[in-house]
């Protein structure tokens, strides 16, 4: 019996200054799905998660980021083919270079603390910020129910 | 393009008793791939990682684990179809129920000071134990060389 299934995998990172900023992306190279989030991007098959987040980070930055740590997962089926989508979640404190944007959108420091209260996070995103910032919270997933969708913590 | 892979899903979990013990299970249900571990299995199609990790626990060890942390991942191509296969490593301080071992193998809780140094270990797992040891790694992954496959850390 097959134990495998067919996933999309992809990666998030927050992006720490030490003085209780976070580097924001506002995300404006897709036709409807824009606003503020943080950096990331897909894992390229054959490649491993950690170093896609590395490589994915410096593309969309400019930054190296170093010993970036998995804090949570998201996870979700998608409605279209139901095919499970995973975000591998990042926080990382140290790093090297200079900013640079990329074609994905602008970058800019922005203070964790009100983030959360900005109408310019992109579709989802305020949902996953409480496993950045909670150590007793390692995954985000929307479970399926009659006639909505419901977010569940755990 | 499609931005999926066939990927294996797989949890392992760290229980702590919080008197520096750990609860290591002797797997005796595989040909040959025996000794000891931390206990875990299979994520089944549709259901979320976390939720499965808190699911195997309770099958193979009777307990009821809360809030089990993600601290990292294993990672690495199988040799047989190159397939990803993907173990995502929890750490539970909490837990409640009785002990009660399944036919995957005998449970016992072991010093995790002197846990390395056993000669009983898995075939690769003495390897994943700094993931769940050591704040500043997040995966573990094998890199194809010519001649050898190289253990690295991230």
């Amino acid at each position: 019996m097959s134990r495998t299934e067919d996933v999309e995998l992809t990666n998030m990172c927050m992006i720490c200054d030490g003085k209780g900023n976070v580097l924001v992306q506002n995300k404006v190279n897709h036709p409807t799905w824009h606003g503020w989030n943080f950096p990331g991007g897909h894992v390229e098959k054959g490649e491993y998660v950690t170093p896609s987040v590395i490589r994915e980070i410096k593309e969309e930055t400019g930054l190296t980021i170093e010993a970036p740590r998995l804090c949570g997962i998201k996870e979700f089926h998608k409605s279209k083919d139901g095919k499970r989508y995973i975000v591998f979640l990042y926080i990382a404190d140290t790093f090297s270079g200079e900013l640079k944007a990329s074609n994905e959108g602008e970058i800019f420091w922005y203070p964790l603390s009100e983030l959360s209260a900005s109408d310019k996070l992109i579709d989802g995103f305020g949902e996953m910020l409480p496993v950045f910032t909670k150590d007793t919270i390692s995954e985000i997933y929307y479970e399926r129910c009659t006639d909505e969708c419901k977010t569940m913590y755990c």
